[in-house]
């Protein structure tokens, strides 16, 4: 048996049975596809993840990048997979027609994209990367700037960077001092250092654009004085591309996602290095935003995809080692060890990581068909609703792989025992790659914040109306199939308890104790994960109930989903109400505690 | 500032103000000591921890060994800080003054301990095995086998091993293969292969001394047909060492702890292997319990100095690194940024660190004063009494360090932010270092099964009755001092309910479900783990509430305890409820779960 990375039959029921799919396709931006290209953009992912990526992902995670004569030299397999990848499609896959897209839905190319994420997380980084940085001048940049950058981007000719962090800023932004001096030709002259720029450097293509934030001379502090500048590697001198003064200074000897580069670059050394304007002047952040809730939303499918991949590993591992004996024969040596997972506890490490995995999967899911619903719906109301919980379920797709998904890693390696421990097993790499995910495009603590001091009380609340309504209709659907009914009642309690929880936490913070309003975030963050994850849970069992009364051919798959959907409902749900406690407490020992006490 | 692996204060705190240390040289065993020969003893380890080990730990995790000419090769810094440590004398100081120790308590050896584990967790190591598997020869070796192996391993001329797992069997000991073959001379020809064997094979001694459990030919199959011998690597022909057919398989690639080897060892590959039987034949699993027993509580030592130096480190980069501002005065970018510890939720993630570092540490203190009076005790009540608690305290003790350590490292790591993510600082390999303890010595899915399915309801439920008479001590304690009314009857009341589910789930198991008992023994673990740490936070918090009272001048240090008491009991103490809920209902959704349905 070889690792599938994800389940065909859990993206399917997703696609086809839980969200409907091919109804998006009643929307004029999608009318030309139907559920045949949805299956053929799957297909071709599957088998390139399976047949090319994964066979490649143990070699470049042994043998990182190397900086040699002031430029990276990636692994050689890189060479081979990446016009593979750019073959593919999938750079330019949900961009419009008119920018050299394919218009496809998000709900698709979001769940295609998990299959090459979990053969290769630095292959399916990079074309990431490039997406998110050609979407933004697609978005902000002059015609001029859509044709030299964009255009080539698409096509995988050069790929992207995102070129946010500093070393003295860190999260920071606001006090991010990369300069960008007018020349009064067109372009800005750059001047900076930058840090932690995944694939910043790398012999694949003739060209990188780094999406730079930097100040304009003069510019206020803070974030008002922030711009967005498109800086090549290489910039066109005639019709050659010349050096445009970008420099590997450093590399960051990161301890997963080993296969590509993270580098500190500098910007400017030798004062010739050319930028251009992305934007307006001092609308950087708020144009890079539209990047990074993207990015967000794609940490949140690398987090979905590297739990998934450890877990398909666990569950082949556990069926194939033979251990002990269940507690009942324990003594009798004389029987036959048994496959592993035939031990209640290995089942029970097993079935966390699918309530996880299947969960976070789901939780994707219904983010990018948001977006689709944002950007695509035929009417203003629509794409705002969609809007306003796409914002609320972002911190959370950020999130909830990236930690939870840490821990079904720890788990896939628990599961193997001794041998998890070795690196000759693949689950601690995963594990490795995976701790990344709480920390880039926003810590998960930054995310707490985002998610309670921003995206919760905009609006008067009105998103969290927005995913009350949605809970209120799972829960009908749910009771009217009989599925979980101590469960819906529980989850239509918390929604309410929540709603009234924010509202008390926005007074606190309307009356000037903004501090005390985010003290609990993280748990906040917590709290409202583990209600929506239970949210689409309980869609999910609703779906495998009916879908089991109508038709037992794939009894075995409804079966699992509705062990995992119970373990969910019964282990996590319960939590949330301990979790609202401490948060309307305002519990105050980390509040109090005084740097000289630790 | 420098890190100081483990913090002095607190260690003082549970020994002269928790747990009356001194106290203990009332008993005979211990006449001849006190306070200044306790403070020698910690002062020693500290130095030398300091100054000695920690530098060299970087080094070492960079450097493994290497196997050559089928032989393994330390790091050259191992011959410099290995006869140093044997110098410390630390190797039997807590054995009798006849077996050539110095009879210190465990109380105070164990605390020592810690800082060596923090400093160098592989150098502690090598010494730690050496003891236990000494102190295997001494309880049930014969006289002969005491002179020739004994005491040369505890004067550290030789080492020790347990050489317990074999390919085939991991955690399943009844299902070991090596054989022994008697020869009529006084030894057994030993066969079979070994793995995972830490420090199997080095360069740093003559000798290496296995305790390796094999079995009888004819013996009977399963547990009862396996006997304990000590097999060296290089045996006496005359007055030299001469090969003795212990060859080395193979290097585990480990991700952690990769100052130290671990291997796979060949016994008797020529038919040329001795070993000497160790105790009764057919006794090797009841004479090896009591090393694994000792190796448990040691691997919770790792588990809290792996969890406590990765915690003081987070502290000095939370106290240093200027980044951000809090959320009051965020929008004002003319305000210089503050040390990270400023933010509500970095201080929140350094206070849970230090709820796990120095929970954890008392917990190890209070296992250790078990053993102390569980040996020494002048009454054979206070004896069996503190047996009983040790025995149940030994598997919490093993597993909370490393799960929730795992959980403090991760902590550490992302305190660091981006940095964390870089192999440049460490905390990247304490978490590695911290997720070996969930695995060796027993999983902590066989030390949940261990805890429920045996310690708990031994002797009718003996030990969980002296816990809650220990605890009502503790409750009664705080009460008068005023110390955390609502959690003190929270503890109570949580007690009471553990005990009733005990019965319960005892009864399940005598009426002959035993896999129905043991079906949530993993949340069984987790939640007496939960109340016996709330037991040591409260014990705590009334001592520093009592010191505050009397004496300012540690103020500093007993704020702190107060906060993460508070933190601990008001975060932690409240899941258990919900945790035995689960195990009273009998959630089954991972019983059910079908290996086809994952």
């Amino acid at each position: 048996m070889v690792n599938p990375l994800i389940s065909d039959r859990d993206v399917d029921f997703l696609l086809y049975e839980v969200f409907d799919a091919p109804a998006l396709c009643s929307l004029p931006a999608f009318a030309d596809h139907g559920r045949p290209t949805f299956d053929l953009v799957l297909q071709n992912s599957r088998r390139f993840a399976r047949e090319v990526l994964f066979p490649t992902y143990k070699a470049m995670d042994a043998e990182p990048p190397r900086l040699e004569n002031g430029r990276i030299v990636l692994h050689p397999l890189w060479h081979k997979i990446y016009p593979q990848l750019v073959a593919l499609d999938v750079i330019a896959a949900s961009r419009p027609y008119a920018a050299g897209g394919q218009q496809l839905p998000l709900l698709v190319t979001t769940l295609a994209s998990t299959y090459l994420m979990a053969g290769n997380l630095n292959a399916a980084g990079l074309v990431g990367l490039t997406a998110g940085a050609a979407h933004l001048i697609e978005e902000f940049g002059s015609d001029a700037l859509k044709q030299d950058f964009m255009a080539r981007m698409y096509r995988g000719e050069w790929t992207g960077t995102m070129a946010l962090t500093e070393p003295q800023a860190g999260s920071s932004l606001a006090d991010l001092k990369t300069r960008a001096t007018p020349t009064g030709e067109g372009h800005y002259r750059i001047k900076g250092s930058k840090i932690f720029i995944s694939a910043g450097d790398h012999n694949l293509t003739d060209n990188i654009v780094h999406m730079t934030l930097a100040r304009i001379d003069g510019a206020p502090a803070g974030i008002k004085g922030i711009s967005l500048f498109a800086v090549p590697t290489r910039r066109w001198q005639g019709s050659t591309l010349v050096d445009n003064d970008v420099a590997v200074a450093g590399m960051i000897h990161k301890i997963g996602w080993r296969g590509g580069p993270s580098l500190a670059l500098e910007f400017g050394e030798r004062d010739d290095c050319h930028g251009w304007l992305v934007g307006e002047p001092g609308r950087g952040l708020s144009c890079m935003f539209q990047m990074m809730n993207e990015a967000r939303i794609m940490v949140g499918a690398n987090g979905v995809s590297t739990a998934s991949v450890a877990y398909h590993q666990a569950v082949l591992y556990a069926r194939e080692r033979l251990q002990g004996r269940p507690p009942s024969v324990k003594a009798d040596a004389s029987r036959p060890p048994v496959p592993i997972i035939e031990h209640a506890d290995v089942r029970r490490m097993l079935l966390r990581q699918k309530a996880i995995v299947d969960g976070g999967l789901a939780l994707l899911a219904v983010t990018a068909l948001q977006r689709d619903l944002a950007g695509h719906s035929t009417t203003q109301h629509e794409r705002h609703r969609a809007g306003l919980l796409l914002d609320l379920l972002t911190p959370i797709t950020k999130t909830f792989p990236a930690e939870r998904g840490f821990e079904a890693n720890a788990l896939s390696l628990q599961v193997h025992g001794g041998y998890g421990y070795s690196s000759e097993f693949l689950p601690e790499a995963w594990l490795r790659d995976q701790k990344l995910n709480s920390i880039h495009e926003g810590t998960t603590g930054i995310q707490g914040l985002d998610l309670l001091g921003r995206k919760a009380v905009a609006d008067g609340g009105a998103a969290l109306s927005i995913l009350t309504e949605e809970i209120e209709q799972a829960v009908q659907k749910a009771s009217a199939a009989g599925v979980f009914p101590a469960a819906c009642t529980r989850l239509r309690e918390a929604m309410a308890r929540i709603a009234e929880l924010t509202m008390q936490l926005a007074q606190k913070g309307l009356a000037g104790d903004v501090e005390g309003m985010l003290l609990h975030s993280a748990d906040y963050l917590e709290l409202l994960s583990i209600v929506v994850v239970s949210w689409l849970w309980l869609q999910q069992a609703t779906v495998a109930t009916q879908q089991l009364g109508q038709d037992q051919g794939d009894a075995d798959s409804y079966q699992g989903k509705l062990c995992a959907a119970q373990y969910w409902l019964a282990t996590e749900l319960p939590r949330v109400s301990h979790l609202i406690d401490l948060c309307r407490s305002g519990e105050d020992s980390y509040a109090r505690m005084q740097p000289a006490w630790f």
